[in-house]
């Protein structure tokens, strides 16, 4: 395969506040991009959407996307005793598109949001663009602290102002911490929501890559009152590069995000090319192949984590991409992100996945510096093997 | 080929101010879809893309776009003297998306822009959503009206006010006017731009559909001050569907709208797919055709319009995809629009071409409601003349 600007690079772009991987031979571990290895094949489906159906994928297309595309989508989304039809579904340019429709439908500057601390760091400057304020809430193991969210609110009423416009939480192996919310902590997140007469944005792109567990309820099919917008994509499901996700929300909410968006809808080809790939069960052979990948590819990096790190603490996901660590409390992450680019290691620093502190919400929590966010997904378990090594090469030297 | 919704459907959806055309046999005039007849046999480069390039195209790709596309796009706008470069190039989802990557760039709320009376209607409800007001300027045969910009500024100047943020234009082919603008207005609005200090955002999705005549340079080529950002699209050159368009402007600029963009970029396989059928100099190839053919359609538009509605006042565009109709004074676009659509014939009423008056700048001028704009690209010739007989006996209900 020819690939004419490294992986590294391109990764490196993606976020402009992440300096550039110098050695070309880096070993990227900061990143959750898909193994290459597991990337699908596509011929046949383009090759169908190119020709028999040649007069709609290469046309202008309608603003909610593809038919049968979004039938799909409804289909996938109603699990649980969810019933979520096709007009609930609204198929957008990937998830942080869906995030930033549902930004621009719920937003108005300066009001405040709910995020976990630490959240998805590339939603954070989208949630900035729109003037959010950030009230930060801690997880634990069972998920987000839906007391400590109901903590704040009712600060808030006392002081006599306005409750946050809505919640962001990743449920599904939670980026950047791999924590799975437990059914009882969405219940109660989803009955806080409709209580508060809040919104949820759900933003779970790593449902399908669980590696041991039962799957719990979507916070989508818990509710029963259009509270919640979910965010879906097929970058995990299939391929990041289709840029194919969605939005599902009641009728009205969706109705208004369209009129909201200026782009011309997304690509029917790429939709077609999703929507014939699933059509033959692609999805369903490719997710057992991703879990069963990225499972050896966590197992991996957690046995070199405890072998070549044994004292960083390693929280052991069930499923997703990442693997979050909490170094002895004198290490600081950024200084070993640094140390560790010049080891040939690209990680993320986990001060950066904290929207941080807005002055007038001081009940939030404090921001730790000594964390880490390791990506398992797109090195190959030999490269996962020689990424611990060096990072622990350059720990060493701040141990020294 | 299937087609799961009809185009006309779909084509009523792009735009929710515009009623659905009621009759499933209704002939489509209305909205500047392609010809089925010429959408590309893109299954070559789409299997090139997704096996030799399979690493590149279904992975997450950079910001700015592929570098190999950006160089093309490059190559294309460096004509006439000019010297694009690649870092000037931003690849986005369509012209649309980088027309409100200008806006977020360059408006704030309550910020004036120069339009033409009428102008591209799609791009009204874009200025609209970032709180822009309009400074309607109208055009003759050379384009439009440099003067009567000049005299606002000045009139503005008088006034203690600000000055607009920038000049929106279609020189080539305009929509809807299909007035093209000569060598020496375009020469005047450059540069009046350049000492007022105003920056102009050139959209030219038609400039290569010419039938006649010799191409003038683009307005990115005249510019020397880099006031110029220049939207582009593959949706005319290639096919809509793509939903791939750039944007070119200086680097700073280009920088910071890369900073305002929250997707997760373009498609890197949809740009490969471009790329590939590009580099094989298919986009020359079916550049001929789309000229020969939509030639054809526009003769036989205008030889309709005069055998069955000679008293309306056709302007022969000389490329592009639209004719704009001036009917008798006491006749009604509006209501012509919605007698034809009884009839089985959607057309577009000259109105909705029109930002509209801001009671801020009372010097603009005014809007007539005897307009109208067909579309010629996307009905065949057969289906063009018994359109245009359906309108003539909407017309002829009027003259009653």
């Amino acid at each position: 395969m020819i690939q004419s600007v490294s992986l590294a690079r391109r990764a490196a772009e993606l976020t402009s506040n992440i300096e550039e991987v110098e050695s070309p031979d880096a070993i990227m571990l900061e990143f959750g991009c898909a193994f290459p290895g597991i990337l699908p094949d596509l011929t046949d489906a383009a090759e169908r959407a190119l020709t028999l159906y040649r007069s709609e994928t290469l046309q202008y297309s309608d603003m909610l996307g593809l038919r049968e595309l979004r039938e799909w989508i409804a289909g996938y989304m109603s699990e649980h005793g969810a019933n979520i039809s096709l007009d609930e579904i609204m198929v957008v340019n990937g998830a942080k598109h869906g995030v930033e429709l549902a930004c621009r439908l719920l937003l108005e500057e300066g009001d405040a949001i709910v995020v976990t601390a630490p959240t998805y760091f590339t939603a954070i400057p989208i949630f900035r663009s729109f003037g959010a304020k950030f009230i930060n809430v801690g997880q634990d193991s069972e998920g987000i602290n839906v007391e400590q969210i109901e903590d704040n609110l009712t600060w808030l009423k006392r002081e006599g102002r306005k409750p946050p416009k809505f919640i962001y939480d990743i449920p599904d192996f939670h980026n950047p911490t791999g924590v799975s919310m437990t059914r009882g902590r969405r219940q109660a997140l989803v009955e806080l929501a409709e209580q508060h007469g809040i919104f949820i944005v759900e933003d779970s792109p790593y449902r399908k890559i669980r590696f041991e567990g039962d799957e719990e309820p979507s916070l989508k099919s818990l509710d029963r009152s259009g509270r919640v917008l979910a965010v879906g994509t097929f970058s995990k499901l299939l391929a990041p590069g289709l840029r194919i996700g969605w939005i599902a929300a009641q009728r009205d909410l969706l109705g208004r995000m369209m009129q909201l968006k200026s782009d011309g809808g997304p690509s029917p080809l790429l939709q077609r090319i999703t929507i014939e790939f699933c059509k033959k069960g692609g999805i369903e052979e490719h997710t057992l192949e991703a879990q069963q990948i990225y499972r050896m590819h966590r197992d991996c990096m957690v046995e070199a984590l405890r072998r070549y790190i044994p004292d960083v603490e390693v929280e052991v996901p069930m499923g997703g991409y990442y693997i979050w660590l909490t170094l002895p409390r004198d290490i600081d992450g950024d200084e070993l992100e640094r140390r560790g680019k010049k080891e040939g290691v690209g990680i993320l620093a986990g001060s950066k996945c904290f929207a941080g502190q807005s002055d007038e919400y001081p009940r939030n929590v404090a921001i730790p510096n000594n964390h880490m966010r390791l990506a398992f997904s797109y090195a190959s378990p030999a490269e996962i093997d020689e990424g611990i090594k060096r990072l622990a090469r350059a720990y060493t030297t701040m141990r020294a």
